[in-house]
């Protein structure tokens, strides 16, 4: 917890904020060792970032008095991810890990080699999706959180959402035996289409370069989602 | 497990192989559901990659019939990795990355930051570092076991073996806050060092940059020791 993320309603007109939420809590007291009078890094859903000081700490809660917060939290990736439904404890690091990197967008799609029962994974309700992105930003040190979509149905995204989405973005799939490899450290806004384990079908492939994307690859090793997404995003920004 | 990964000693005069342990038993009949006759990846350790063809499978053991090995293992990176040594599910994890991505050399550093209680931890243990070696191998279809080397004492590492390791190599310490941001697209061989959750100290990082390592930065955002380690060698090579 590089950050402690407050909510907006939180603040009251003192500029007092109180924390009561077990987790952060027990973070505070065991991990931290914190002792009132203490200095933390502190943000603002969707806001600046800041100093506090912790002014009081008990089991049942943490009030903290906000200074000025007057820094910007850090630039997101120009990047709209649309990445294959991967199995739920997959799903959960891969957001943490790609939330921390600056990702503000991120369709998670069906396609032929996801396993249908994962849509059914208590990993997709919204409570627990908001709880893997807040822990990315805690990482790292971010406020703005990112924005999830689910696409059901490869047909209907292809037809309805890619389009949109290709209006005003490079798209790049990412896809073992493409002729080019990952191009490198680019500033385009970018739609990134990361296949599931096992990769696109090539029939979903053949529909994503048809729709004008761009294939490339990561060389000849083959990686688990959350390592080649990683990486895919370290090379290309 | 996208390669079975064999051992030379296992390999009989007539090109047959076995394998009697209960993991890779498993995979094959429950995710593979492989049948008699069907072609699997198979790679000896530390040498070539082919085909193989299953001839039996039962709760004891599979059998293979080896083809040609012609195939050769994907290149590694140029690079040793020095990495203040994670908390014991973090490494886990990370062993598996990093593997998977092709490093071969990989030194596991005490620094200040780094908890003592960790270097007694069973994943310490050299036959569960081999397991985590050999899920990155099966993983990224490579055959080249990694070296680790445990370093306990940092005065020492500098010392002793830090000159030694920059003989022929780059060295990079990756650190928040250094001037220069982390190279692209580089082909050097490398000597790359990670500090741990909670960073270098400052004073490991003189010591580092006057043994001749240059700093260097992945951006303003504080990363996990597994998705910093991948960002970095993605970015690097």
């Amino acid at each position: 917890m590089n950050l402690i993320l407050l909510d907006p309603n939180d603040i009251g007109a003192d500029h007092h904020v109180r924390i009561t939420d077990a987790r952060r809590l027990k973070h505070l007291m065991e991990v931290n060792r914190a002792t009132e009078g203490e200095s933390f890094n502190v943000g603002i859903q969707g806001g600046n970032m800041g100093k506090a000081e912790l002014i009081e700490l008990s089991h049942e809660q943490a009030i903290f008095s906000l200074g000025q917060l007057e820094e910007l939290p850090p630039p997101p990736l120009p990047v709209h991810l649309v990445l294959a439904l991967p199995r739920p404890r997959m799903l959960a690091r891969t957001l943490e890990h790609v939330t921390a990197l600056g990702v503000k967008q991120i369709t998670l799609l069906h396609t032929k080699r996801v396993e249908k029962s994962y849509w059914q994974s208590p990993e997709l309700r919204p409570d627990k999706i908001h709880q893997h992105l807040l822990l990315g930003l805690e990482q790292a040190r971010d406020t703005q959180l990112p924005t999830i979509t689910l696409s059901k149905g490869f047909r209907p995204f292809i037809e309805v959402q890619l389009p949109a989405l290709l209006n005003e973005r490079r798209g790049l799939v990412a896809h073992p035996g493409m002729p080019n490899p990952c191009p490198r450290g680019i500033s385009d806004e970018t739609l990134l289409l990361v296949g599931p384990e096992g990769g696109f079908i090539g029939w979903e492939v053949e529909q994503l370069l048809a729709a004008g994307c761009e294939g490339m690859h990561l060389g000849p090793r083959i990686l688990r989602v959350e390592t080649a997404v990683t990486a895919l995003l370290s090379r290309l920004f």
